[in-house]
């Protein structure tokens, strides 16, 4: 938990520094805004929350002879519990839209949850951290999106990270080039799978939907060459794709040509939602896949009946990814948790008591400070201070309290050393 | 939220200065967990999630035609959301007792839901914030209760904020006094309303329980007296109440007699759930009711078959109500709510692109700062910032890029200046 925090706390400071407002929604949503929204196994995997009261009384009484659970859910169940944060972000700004500040910026972390089979990695309750901005289609929004991925990382400590971006329009343009037009889709698919499958495969899945020849050959000879100069990939597009070249390149320089950024032809995420610009954020040396991913999209709020189409760019960090990654690649430290760092030791009453004014002094100077509550012994003490990783133990002996002094103990090295209060302060400040 | 935020994040700290962990637990619990802890009231305000997939199939046919939907509930639904912190708390600690470091400090601060009517000041999903210490029944807790609850409002620049603080033995002493032994109970729940009700309508309540004489009319002498003085009331307790009296004698010199804190006679706060010291925080120019409260309690984790009984002492912000008393005193500052300290605001694509360097160097000095993203008319750009109550709007035409300045517009004062980037940050971070 506390290094989930730190985690938490260092995207948050983020957010804001680049003006995004919280939001919270309720995990409560009505169920007709929820369903439809996930496809079918979306669908399924929504938690339903009964009604309150005599949820039966006015069920169709052949449903329930029937044994009927889907009619029966409908009947007996008005609302369920969040799936994303993107449906109740949308809800709320298509009720809200009069009142909102546009272009409108909010960020949103908070658990969603999902009927799935629990398993390792996947969990039924799980946190979600968005931000986006909705109104406005003004790419200094995407290289804003760029500057806050590099923050983001350089503050959990991390370098080695690859913030990989492509456009849908020059994805649009390889399905052009590759003669799968009017299948899209199927194209984006196929190709988000690259990385994973390899050429021969993703290959083979087109040509079962009739897209191969010499079209789709030279697609793939441009994603293995691994073209990235934008004026010689503008020299091969002839219609889609000039336009998302010229966006990429505006994104580029306006958030400074930083090395992290990596433009990747084939990355698609297999969403058709996506309109503009498209992220994935990748820590290669951890093995584990995108922490972190976005795009810009024009139709967030079209379900929900808004009038005018609010095209937006917003990003989400993978907490429990990320987690995962800083834990694979050791990069938690200690004073990231932020725990207790001194717990006072003492052997009677009376040493407790000094303990105790020591512990507040301690506290004014900002330093998480435990006195140990029961008289009991010493090396009951330590193991406490050992079980809770706290680094730092005072010893508060009678010699201690006579001569105002701490004796200090470094529980990381074992070394001992007497110490001031006033110098005390300054160590653990330090 | 943001001011929300202020108001957990102020807590937070403290908590963490006291060596508190935190501590979250899933919304779902067991509806096993749940039912029987909170009256029969409680059982009828949970909700409760319905079982995934075919949720009909097992249930007894004939509770379906009978439409009997409590005993429908218990067959389709086998998980509930949780009602309050305590019990998930207390699921936690048994479950767990053999791996964490006792005495456990825990915090958590996460939303509850009830399905109550929604009304003014009752929502159907709140945040609560606890903090617990159990596996100890160290009084040096309570004196730490009493100190956190004090940095706590001085941290969201509250003075004037009451301790309320009395002891379940006091309690049972008084009631000894007036005859009430066997109907303590009834005893506290009425002494409990003097402040609403007055002493006339409690003595009333207690007569119809059988609870007057010149006992009880002693009792009320002395709470009319509002005597505090510890030496005093010892000498008029003779069996319980010594042991209280003592308790709270310890905790007032460990929490260095601090004034807010009010020793407080008839405090019961209606719960047989207390066996030792208990607190309640108002602050009386608010005319909100109790803002905080809390106490010791030793049967926390009976209910679910745990061996020992652990004692502990918790304390619980009522952080909805905390924000009303900081909305009606006025005490919110602009700089609590952190949001975006200054736009950027510009003419064309080259002052857009300009202000957008600038951003980065804002950030990077640490200042929340926007560029609106488009390019507009300057008046549209200024909206913004007020709707979004952004103080400050810095204005960069081709003079100010030419020159190296900025224009500083102060939106509360409407007062204008130029300034270098420099003095820029130094104002803005002063």
């Amino acid at each position: 938990m506390a290094r989930r925090l730190f985690i938490l706390d260092t995207i948050r400071t983020v957010f804001k520094k680049y003006g995004f407002q919280p939001l919270e929604t309720p995990a409560m949503e009505n169920l007709s805004t929820l369903t439809g929204k996930y496809g079918e196994e979306g669908d399924q995997l929504l938690f339903r929350i009964l009604n309150s009261g005599d949820f039966l009384k006015e069920t169709d009484p052949a449903v329930l002879t029937e044994k009927n659970s889907k009619k029966a859910a409908a009947q007996i169940s008005e609302k369920g519990l969040r799936y994303d944060l993107t449906v109740p972000f949308a809800r709320y700004v298509v009720m809200n839209q009069h009142e909102l500040a546009m272009p409108f910026r909010r960020y949103q972390i908070q658990p969603v949850w999902r009927a799935d089979r629990p398993q390792k990695g996947r969990y039924r309750e799980f946190y979600q951290c968005d931000a986006d901005v909705v109104g406005t289609d003004s790419l200094l929004c995407e290289a804003e999106i760029i500057l806050m991925i590099k923050e983001v990382f350089e503050g959990l400590g991390l370098s080695d990270y690859q913030i990989k971006i492509n456009h849908r329009d020059v994805l649009t343009g390889l399905a052009e080039m590759a003669g799968a037009q009017g299948k899209e889709g199927a194209f984006f698919v196929a190709l988000d799978k690259l990385d994973k499958i390899g050429e021969e495969k993703v290959k083979e899945e087109l040509a079962t939907k009739g897209i191969s020849g010499a079209g789709t050959d030279r697609v793939f000879d441009l994603l293995r060459s691994n073209a990235t100069d934008l004026q010689t990939l503008k020299s091969l597009f002839t219609g889609a794709g000039q336009k998302g070249l010229s966006d990429l390149d505006q994104v580029f320089t306006l958030s400074g040509n930083i090395p992290q950024v990596q433009f990747d032809l084939s990355l698609a995420r297999g969403l058709s939602y996506y309109t503009g610009c498209i992220f994935e954020v990748k820590v290669p040396s951890s093995g584990i896949g995108s922490v972190c991913g976005g795009g810009r999209y024009d139709n967030l709020t079209q379900a929900f009946g808004a009038k005018e189409k609010l095209s937006g760019v917003g990003i989400s960090f993978g907490i429990d990814r990320i987690y995962d990654v800083l834990d694979i690649l050791n990069l938690f430290r200690p004073d990231q948790e932020r725990g207790t760092r001194i717990l006072l030791c003492h052997f009677d009453e009376a040493t407790r008591s000094h303990a105790f004014r020591l512990a507040v002094q301690l506290r004014t100077s900002g330093i998480a400070t435990e006195v140990f509550p029961d008289v009991v012994k010493i090396k009951k003490e330590l193991e406490y201070a050992n079980k809770k990783s706290i680094p730092f133990a005072a010893i508060i002996g009678e010699e201690e309290m006579k001569t105002e002094t701490i004796t200090l103990k470094d529980l990381t090295s074992g070394q001992q050393e007497k110490v001031s209060l006033q110098d005390l302060i300054k160590k653990l400040n330090g």
